[in-house]
């Protein structure tokens, strides 16, 4: 099976180089930003272009390009034959129908930073494919890369992505605030790691609403009021305070 | 060392028998629930009592009792002399200056579940106290018990705690409504964790606010809105989703 990479950022990098690990033929690897190209090609033992109207004649043709450029990006692919798949939370497969391509989406549930490896071991994929051929072979992919491969339909896609800005995006912005919190009273943030890292495992055996623990689901007014008052210098920490704890009452 | 325990809840459970694995000798556990007193003093080999008018005399008494109880149960214990500490965030030390008692503090940053052992060379344990023997006392404890020991006057503790409720309480909600999400498109937590836990990760090599990505910090009021109006029937979490992204857009 040759395939033809589209993009050369984070995403494209990791499943590339994945796939090329798996014994995949990466025949090309297509990207506007010419140094990005060139290293991501030498990596896989790929040819290279930065010219759309070039691309190679593939089975497979892997999109990894921002949500905003995607569409355009297809159309730009002069090759309509194989299977065109994308690797977007947010975007729909009806993309390719209206575009006349055999179509898929290949979605890795991770954060890739492009200097740290990642273990496919722990990446969970998810796939949707038109047809049955076609959903088989992205299948087969994901497990030769060795990903936990499961089937979802772009409307579950589209609630796991907004599941992940919750859980991962939102997450990580109150981790800043809590840097931000410690940083006040000269404490560094690793002081929180282990506390961080058990109210994670604790969602191994209890669901996190089970787990909920702290002044909100205790309604410990004593200690919110407290807290509100120490935030008085930053009214939006304040506010994200207050709703946070509002909707944790809410929820028990 | 003799030590008096006070309080027989999740901290009190742990912090009581990671002392008498450490070789510490634990006098009496007072508790008001005679079931939880019982089964505490069992197991570190303690004698105990439900009546406040009895507690027995020792060099060390730990209260691990609620905020809103603390005081007055310190007030009850009819012995002054010894080192009386708690083991709350958000009390000061000088509660003990109003009580005529030698006081302390010894924090222990963790989430404890009674029923799940505590690996406490993962907990960091914040110690407090106005004279210097008694400091020393404290964080040689700490060091007994395998615990990483700091100092940390009440108000860096109240810091501490605060931030704490941000990076663990709010963030487990978070969770919560990732899970609720999830479950609204047939899919388990599950799916969520290995990029829950590569959040985590990430924040070892980089700060929380440089590891920031999703929609927000892009810009991408393209995704942000498609989002927004899937929120549609929880407006709660419509609102706690714009206030989190507004927050990280005004970091960055």
């Amino acid at each position: 099976m040759k395939i033809v990479c589209i993009g050369a950022g984070n995403v494209a990098t990791h499943l590339a180089q994945a796939l090329f690990r798996a014994g995949y033929v990466i025949v090309q690897v297509v990207s506007r930003t010419e140094e990005h190209v060139w290293s991501l090609a030498q990596s896989v033992d790929a040819g290279w272009t930065t010219d759309f109207d070039r691309i190679e004649a593939a089975d497979l043709y892997i999109y990894s390009v921002s949500d905003a450029v995607l569409e355009e990006t297809i159309r730009r692919n002069p090759q309509t034959e194989g299977l065109h798949v994308h690797t977007a939370g947010s975007m729909p497969l009806t993309l390719f129908e209206g575009l006349k391509r055999r179509g898929g989406v290949l979605y890795p549930l991770q954060t890739f930073s492009k200097e740290k490896p990642v273990d496919f071991g722990e990446v969970p994929l998810f796939v949707e494919a038109s047809g049955c051929d076609d959903l088989n072979t992205l299948k087969k992919l994901g497990a030769d890369i060795g990903c936990k491969t499961f089937e979802a339909d772009s409307t579950q896609r589209q609630q796991l992505h907004l599941a992940a800005v919750f859980a991962c995006n939102f997450t990580n912005h109150l981790f800043a605030i809590a840097e931000s919190i410690l940083k006040e009273a000269n404490l560094p943030f690793e002081v929180l790691r282990p506390l961080i890292q058990e109210t994670i495992n604790k969602t191994a055996t209890l669901s996190p609403r089970e787990a909920q623990t702290g002044p909100a689901v205790r309604k410990d007014d004593n200690v919110m009021n407290k807290h509100l008052s120490k935030l008085s210098d930053h009214p939006q920490w304040q506010e994200i305070y207050r709703l946070l704890s509002e909707s944790i009452l809410k929820n028990h």
